[in-house]
């Protein structure tokens, strides 16, 4: 077996066998494929796609290519929750102390953020002291403290598809489903959960800018972890325009804070009981109970206050500091640069997610390149969304940069024509954008 | 201007514009794009092919990769010829003398062979002193001396061609017509001639395995051409078997000195006169008169010496030895292993050309790696061919090897069963393949 052949097979539109695909993974792995035949390779899969079959067998091999979490002496079903990357997804944050205020023990590795989506790790890395990196070794302890576990992935999980992954970045092989699915599969079954509830973003500030591609995606996660042996259930979300009001990492956790105490935003509270209840039903509690019946339980733990509660034991049990109040201490405070007023009546038309979130990372709240340092205190939050009605004079959002790091003017000049172009304002009314485009499962 | 950029947009179809084209040839030859976005450039491009105008840009900024042969100061029109690529191919040889002695000046620049088929400058190689490394300022002083130049091709002619043709071969990425088209053309245009003809080669033996393959060839050499200002036309000829009985270089070297002779076999000849009616046509002197014409005046060169006399003076013309008979020393003799005879009586159905070149590349004759020695001596003798009557006990074909190396015992197996699986006998009557195809100008 070698390479080059492989290569041809796919190129000719033909299905490597599970020993081709465990050759090329392990080739990958090893680094004794060189990256020019990895690339021809991915383009090729890209152009011709892979069966159901041939995208499990990457999954599993890529799961297989590093250390493997064992959660089996953790007790109870561990489910875990994946986002497909979007613009204010702050879903995790407050999904998590919801589930776990139920019993339901949460291990949740996270990724940093590159480009315009933002990632939960930093986000959490904006409270002074919290810390990410934990080792599969400490699980036990934390969970058994606080029932949830919130940290970065660690080296060791799955290196062919970090390997894989980092190259198809630089050679226009990103968009891909069985690539993509088997990229989110692998770091997950290698994460060790019973069962995976994912958010299928789908729109201008996602992967997925359509439904038809959302859906495929979905339909290609669901049969990996029905080949793999692991229930997985797809929520599918729009992402045309940013979720919530805030967009940038310590804005986001204010929001989370706001959501967490019950006067969260409608859009975001939506999206996040709908993955809770999705995460419930693969759990012994949750199996018998409906999905409206649910929703309204986890709605209550907004209301009462025990997802807070569950929220400040986590921020506490991984060295993050609280206030007086039990507010997080954040690294830094966002300093508002401007706000943008409505020049005329009307509706809005479009809050563009994707022009939103370049214009928070020019801010300095993303990375451009892995090296970038992020602004904790950068980010932008929106007055009004797709729907609002808006009267000449009134606030549409505001720019917000950190108090330590400085951002040039010509950076600011850029957010703002960015953010320019991505409100438009219309005179008739408009309908609100549902955020629930489907659940699949 | 960035390379993924380009990627991308070739991965989505869309055409890339000249400076697009020049930014990524002039990256691969000065080697600052990554081999890795090379290669997924090139196997998108397969995917999604090329415009003409794409093609012509790729292949004239490949062309200028390098340096230009300047022949303007050789007097006369000069026509290039080249062939892509078969088993048994000896038409170079011949047909050079040919047009040479209508008085046009040839300049002849070849490759070695890789893999089952031929090259030329190694069969010349085969002949005792001829040499091929003749730089560029030589050629004025060899054309003054007998009208014609076989030369290698020089490092400096588009090393662009040359890189990309490297990282095709390891990729997967060869089989692309925009692609095989551009990397010829631009050796072609490189190597400063007025005008192109093309043998398209078609069937088992060569890299087009179907009619309608090599007519997409033609035509896109045909409209680069167009496009590049150079006329081109092009011969398809048939490549399902061997061309001649010959294959190997001193054997095939015997067969192009008995066709000189007038005792040549009817399909080289055929091949041989077609060429060179074409080549003659795009100068003065033939571009008045008909193909019969043409065809005729050449044959006429074959039965009455003069192409011959051409021959021995190219030979010695570059250091080549004859002997007291005018005969070509070589550098070796073949030694003939074995005969393998007609087990029936019957007709030959099929002499599958890619069988036999691969057989006699197992014998010594070719290159498996580009490091590999040629053995001049090594090849195979077909004693019939298809259509042929043959009866039991008659020889079919003969294996030879070299005198001065040793091929092993299980290679000489190797190549005896290649042979076996190329052969087919029927008890049927079967017709001749037609070696032309058709011309296309």
């Amino acid at each position: 077996m070698n390479m080059l052949e492989l290569i041809e097979k796919k190129r000719d539109g033909m299905p490597l066998s599970s020993e081709e695909i465990g050759f090329f993974v392990d080739g990958v792995t090893k680094k004794t494929i060189p990256d020019y035949q990895i690339s021809a390779f991915l383009m090729a899969v890209l152009w011709r796609g892979m069966t159901d079959e041939e995208t499990k067998e990457l999954t599993l091999a890529m799961a297989r290519s590093g250390e493997i979490c064992d959660l089996s002496d953790i007790p109870g079903v561990k489910v875990d929750k994946h986002s497909t990357g979007g613009v204010g997804d702050k879903v995790t944050p407050i999904l998590l102390p919801i589930v776990s205020s139920f019993g339901v023990p949460c291990v949740k590795l996270s990724g940093r953020g590159l480009g315009f989506t933002g990632g939960t790790i930093d986000k959490f890395e904006s409270i002074e002291g919290f810390i990410t990196s934990v080792e599969p070794s400490q699980f036990r302890e934390k969970i058994n403290k606080c029932g949830m576990l919130l940290g970065g992935q660690t080296e060791g999980l799955a290196p062919c598809d970090k390997y894989l992954y980092a190259l198809r970045d630089v050679t226009g092989t990103v968009p891909s489903i069985p690539l993509i699915a088997s990229s989110i599969m692998s770091k997950k079954i290698a994460g060790g959960s019973d069962a995976i509830v994912l958010d299928i973003t789908c729109g201008s500030g996602a992967f997925m800018k359509d439904k038809e591609s959302a859906e495929a995606l979905a339909r290609q996660m669901l049969a990996i972890g029905k080949l793999a042996g692991k229930p997985v259930s797809c929520v599918l979300t729009s992402m045309e325009q940013p979720l919530g009001n805030a967009v940038g990492n310590i804005l986001e956790m204010q929001e989370v804070m706001e959501t967490l105490a019950g006067n969260g935003r409608e859009d975001v509270k939506t999206v996040v009981l709908t993955m809770a209840a999705e995460m419930l039903k693969h759990t012994p509690y949750g199996e018998k109970l409906d999905t409206e019946t649910l929703i309204a339980q986890c709605g209550e733990k907004l209301s009462n206050g025990e997802a807070l509660a569950k929220f400040q034991e986590l921020i506490l049990s991984q060295g993050g500091m609280l206030d007086s109040t039990g507010h997080p201490v954040f690294v830094d405070e966002p300093f508002e640069v401007m706000t943008v007023f409505a020049d005329s009546d009307g509706y809005v038309e479009r809050c563009d997610a994707l022009s939103v979130g370049e214009a928070s990372c020019l801010l300095g709240a993303g990375r451009m390149q892995k090296t970038d340092v992020i602004d904790m205190g950068a980010g932008i939050k929106l007055h009004k969304k797709v729907g609002d009605m808006v009267s000449r004079g009134e606030p549409l959002y505001s720019l917000y940069t950190g108090t330590k790091d400085t951002v040039s003017e010509e950076r600011i000049d850029e957010a703002l024509q960015k953010m320019e172009s991505a409100y438009k304002i219309g005179s008739l009314p408009v309908a609100k954008i549902p955020e629930i485009m489907g659940v699949i499962s």
